[in-house]
């Protein structure tokens, strides 16, 4: 399965005044960490959107545990895939390490969106191009 | 069922080139109605922390279903109860409502987490307090 | 002079290890202050942009100062006006209260910025509408 | 004069409806850049801060012109040197650039924040250890 890893570090910002991240922010990493794979498999999200017509991947679901405590200096490494393509929707599981251990492990649940004919600021489901899947899958 | 509500409204700044809330902010908008709701129980966070030997309230997991995109300017209010306590931790669920239209449904699973023993950089979880549980029950 | 109020409370994950506001996060509340000057002086930005080719306000150039620490939980109220207007750009001029004391003074510098023809990325500074300018000014 | 440089790539997230990085975003920039300098430096600030009675460097004033505009994706460097030690405080200058272009100038006016005797929430400007001044100068 296609994996990419992206290298974060935990900035005196990212915490909070227990000196431990702010969770809001291991979903930022997610976040980076997915548009991060996609560049690795070699499609780009800015590159996707020219390609189709396709303005994003707003999610629809996400759940995340977390396992132990990042801190002000840590560097972490977001190990991220797609488990799942479904007709319109995908699902990217995340684990983020901190050295050996385990910090975070979470999924998003992202839809493929485009924009709904006439309506400038709609956003609905489209289906995902066979093609991406194809990529994904061969590498 | 106790609850709070805490409002806010969609900035510029918390909206990405979708024009709709970069999704990690919702978590932000979660963890301060947590502790506006404890707030309105009557027992601010900073006071619990002065009052018991308690640093704070980190997450072991959590989970949000986004049910319809929020964009700039929107109004929305955060809906939060405690829905489960246990011993060492407790479930806080929250609804974001983007009027009558339900925006995003999630949940927070905390601990109550206190400070080791000889350990100023250590985090472990401990028993929640009796009178605080009841404090919000008897609400 | 015409100024508007916004008020904002500090949050835990506004602050960093040492319990104040991690000093990036005073921008974003001069951001927000600047968006509800225009709303209050009857003219919402998002309005600005359909009736005028406007796509948004950039900052050429800001400066803070920053006079007391602001701490969790603490009330501020952003005080904001235009204390200049140019041909394409103009000058915001913040005051951040923490009750009766200025947390923080600054100002930003802003164009009123325009797509040029052609380039549905590129960003160009326009002559700011004179109508605009009155409307201002007879507040 | 030592500098330090220190690399980001503007996400997704970092961006506003405009896709152009939001402002503020930028301040974290040079505040993780200040800390990488120190670090740079062979002083990484946790080490300062269980060495010497030190607890933060809060900003006094700030400062930025903003050049060009950075978009996502973008590869940004920020290069960063103390340009003055005062007595109690010290100016950080930083260019961020964008490949060959400065995207935006900045410098920090920081203090050498101490806990005032007695006083566990207070900070107090401090003399800066005059062994930290001659390391910079001697780089």
């Amino acid at each position: 399965m296609f994996s990419a890893r992206y290298q974060v570090r935990v900035q005196w910002g990212d915490c909070d005044g227990a000196n431990i991240i702010f969770y809001p922010n291991y979903f930022k990493m997610f976040d980076t960490s997915t548009h991060n794979l996609f560049e690795a498999a070699g499609v780009p999200i800015p590159e996707l959107m020219e390609k189709y017509d396709f303005i994003g991947m707003p999610l629809v679901d996400t759940h995340s545990s977390f396992k132990s405590a990042s801190r002000w200096g840590d560097r972490l490494e977001v190990e991220s895939h797609v488990a799942e393509w479904r007709r319109r929707s995908f699902v990217v599981k995340h684990v983020i390490w901190n050295g050996d251990v385990p910090a975070v492990e979470g999924e998003e649940i992202r839809v493929w969106a485009k924009r709904p004919p006439g309506d400038p600021n709609g956003l609905v489901a489209g289906e995902i191009p066979a093609d991406l899947i194809t990529l994904f899958e061969r590498r």
